[in-house]
């Protein structure tokens, strides 16, 4: 028998295009729809939350995978673009999520930190409960 | 041709299982693991991110199917849970996610309301993007 977890969130609607969202690990803000749906900026979107998803997880997972790699990581930041189609039925879908993460390491061979980072997507439950495609286009680079 | 949109956002690791979140919109955040996978409480996880995409966005679209269907909403509030299996060779997978949402309008059709809701579902991106079953168990009350 597999183990399971719930996770969950609440929103409620404000008015016009706002509404509050409360995650249940204790996370809490407005969101809206992006400004060229009818919503607002500066806040959070389904749209950035999807993507925000897919980043954040092969993050954890990249963090957990230098643990087991012995990986000594200096920094890591990523940039994760998302593109949504839409199709002539007024459906829409993220095709894909190309993820440029950019990592530093301290005198690691390459070939391991490609590994890790290879487990981080295997192992991530967001890369794994979307259907877009993952494209990982990542810069390592090894300091002194 | 089907039309094509962009979502970004970027994450920094900071230190520990600690990250720090910008997304494209102007929303910007720490982030971590849930505490029961070496992370912290009271701030964002991909697991509560991924179910608030899903929320939200389906948030979002009943707004939208409101304004065509001309129905007068009071209030709108969803709680939405996220299951997620561990498989035995450890990857994971959230297989479902059950929305309730609680729904108040005035003087309108029930059926109505049940038909921008089915309408909401089959027009968000996130609900769209996502392998996950989702279940809607919602409840609708009609007021004066």
């Amino acid at each position: 028998m597999p183990t399971t977890f719930n996770y969950h969130t609440t929103v409620a609607w404000k008015n016009e295009h706002w509404g509050h969202l409360v995650c249940g690990n204790g996370a809490a803000m407005d969101f809206s729809a992006p400004p060229d749906a009818h919503g607002h900026a500066g806040v959070l979107t389904p749209e950035d939350a999807f993507v925000a998803a897919v980043n954040t997880c092969v993050m954890m997972m990249f963090l957990w995978a230098c643990e087991r790699f012995k990986i000594p990581l200096v920094s890591y930041e990523c940039y994760a673009e998302g593109t949504k189609i839409i199709e002539l039925d007024r459906t829409e879908l993220f095709t894909k999520i190309v993820l440029r993460p950019k990592i530093r390491v301290k005198e690691c061979d390459e070939t391991r930190v490609r590994r890790a980072l290879e487990s981080a997507q295997k192992y991530s439950l967001v890369a794994n409960s979307i259907k877009s495609e993952i494209i990982l286009e990542s810069t390592i680079e090894v300091v002194q």
